[in-house]
């Protein structure tokens, strides 16, 4: 739990590093800060999801009893992908600056696509823990863990519509979608009532 | 409180990041080093904020039980405004170095809006706790929460007021308000006496 | 632990600061997205050694009982030296981008020596736990850490063979080698069964 | 301890950031991979330093059985200017690189001011024991801490005469004591006997 800690820590940290004094004019500062606002929702927006994504990694493991080398493996994957969005995120920032509309389809394709991968990174956790239920605390329902794979398979499925909506309709459907996601996730989540 | 002490750590580590070897021309190197003053000065004080901020964290964590969803995102709340904190001390340190005063008046407004934003998420914060007694340990005072809530909206109207004032009269009076801040948490704050 | 643990997902999660929006003209993104996959490939094989290292660690460290100085300084020799692991990646990825045969034999070169340095570092660490039975834990096997050794010297055998195929044959196939030994490294690991 | 653990991983992470791919000219990778040495030289002996720091600090906090404001304050001191290492550290590589004797010399009379006035701080945060033995473990000897005192003041002194030597005789004479120092801590550490 330390490592898996550290390394959302450090990922959720690296987002504000995005955040830098703008390359202004003197006395343009105000502008350029201005200017800025698709980064700050950017920070926003990925500070949630991982926030999300952070509740529900200490609500999986107040639930298990001890980590055999499949499910460390199941939770490598889900590190791996989650250290991946500060990427995409400032890709869309980036594009939002520049504001051409084929790099804007581009940039939330890869938002999802990430999202996408990181949905299923859950969804095989979720499913070697409903397949080893002695790896959970003996409290925990033996269906909990089979019962939190729809959720992640409906996060692919959403990622995948809002992507699709940001290429055929305009990337701003794809970004309000993003934002949706981790709030769906974030109220389906289960609770940690323990520190 | 590992996930807290992470971000924490990483955010007080960042701003020494901001400290690099200068572009100076051969042999003028100490010149470029003094000329960094605003820099060193951005990250002495931003240094001692964040640490007072750790502090009260702690402060607070030690006289806390258990945790609920509530209070995990009051938590996230804070560890997000704080991770802000790095971004308007660059921003400052650079106008220092540039000289503009009306961009030097919109990084210190841009410093007092993060340090205010970040004492309502310690409002919030303490506001929670005090409506949640069953959060906290048993020896923990009733009313110990719901009295610490003054501290935070103090210094969120501190923060206002250095920023009006730097505004207003000069930056400079700004930047002292954002030294003294900081001492006023840390000598109202209550200790940790354990490890 | 938690310091080793701290510095291993520092490392892991560096490698993610590799990707960037790429320098890319308006309209044009996909294509800069898509001729960025030397990193991609980078940062996955990275990303699994690094990823079999840290689950080797704690392998280990779930049979260590105590620590003395001798230890501690094998085990900071380890982390000295995957700390390097990033840089090396980084050279690959930047000599696929340009394409330069000679450059690219450099870079493997540099790689398959951080490679195989490491693998020192693992047989120094194996080896001081094999003359030191009383650190270990009582069910611990006497000639476990004994029987470990050859898997590192294979390891340091095995980069120096991938890095010399990469100058004598192609950079290339160099690359497919330092994709295998991490696999090496992870099926004859032994198992961490406790959380 | 998590956050003191903390911010020295990612101070000994962050030098290795400094190795980054060159800037070469296409074919010339290695020329310019050996050119910079300087900065090899500079990870390691960081590198030994800080490890050398996190091993004496660790060495101190087996001993202390609870923490009060004041030790809090010294330990947030000595946090603060570990930080600060990897910065002199990159001015060092940086006129190595570049060769003007002038700027080299400023450069080790940098990191001489960064060491020494780490070592004050070692200093307030040993006498700050010595005067508070109810803070220590009950098998500590009460004039342990006491005798911690000198070791501080030696390697104040140290760095005042390296980087004098530095400024006065040659730059490189300073970077020789600059490795001697952390050699001479870590020979007279306490062990830290226990995981």
């Amino acid at each position: 739990m330390a490592f898996s800690d550290a390394v959302i820590a450090i990922v959720i940290t690296l987002l504000a590093l995005e955040l830098k004094p703008p390359d202004a004019e003197s006395g343009e500062l105000l502008d350029a800060l201005l200017g800025e606002w698709p980064t700050y929702l950017a920070y926003a927006a990925s500070y949630l999801y991982l926030a999300v994504i952070w509740l529900n990694h200490k609500a999986a493991f107040t639930r298990i009893r001890e980590m055999d080398r499949g499910l460390q493996w199941a939770n490598l994957g889900i590190l791996a992908t989650l250290a991946l969005v500060p990427w995409p995120t400032a890709v869309i920032a980036e594009t939002a600056r520049t504001g051409d509309l084929t790099d804007e389809r581009v940039a939330v394709a890869l938002y999802a696509l990430v999202g996408a991968v990181l949905c299923l990174a859950w969804l095989a956790f979720f499913s070697y823990l409903a397949r080893h239920p002695d790896l959970t605390n003996d409290e925990v329902d033996d269906a909990y863990f089979a019962r939190e794979r729809p959720r992640a398979l409906i996060g692919f499925v959403l990622y995948l519509v809002a992507g699709a909506a940001g290429i055929l309709i305009h990337p701003l459907v794809a970004s309000v979608g993003f934002l949706l996601v981790p709030v769906y996730w974030g109220v389906t989540s289960h609770g940690v009532d323990h520190l």
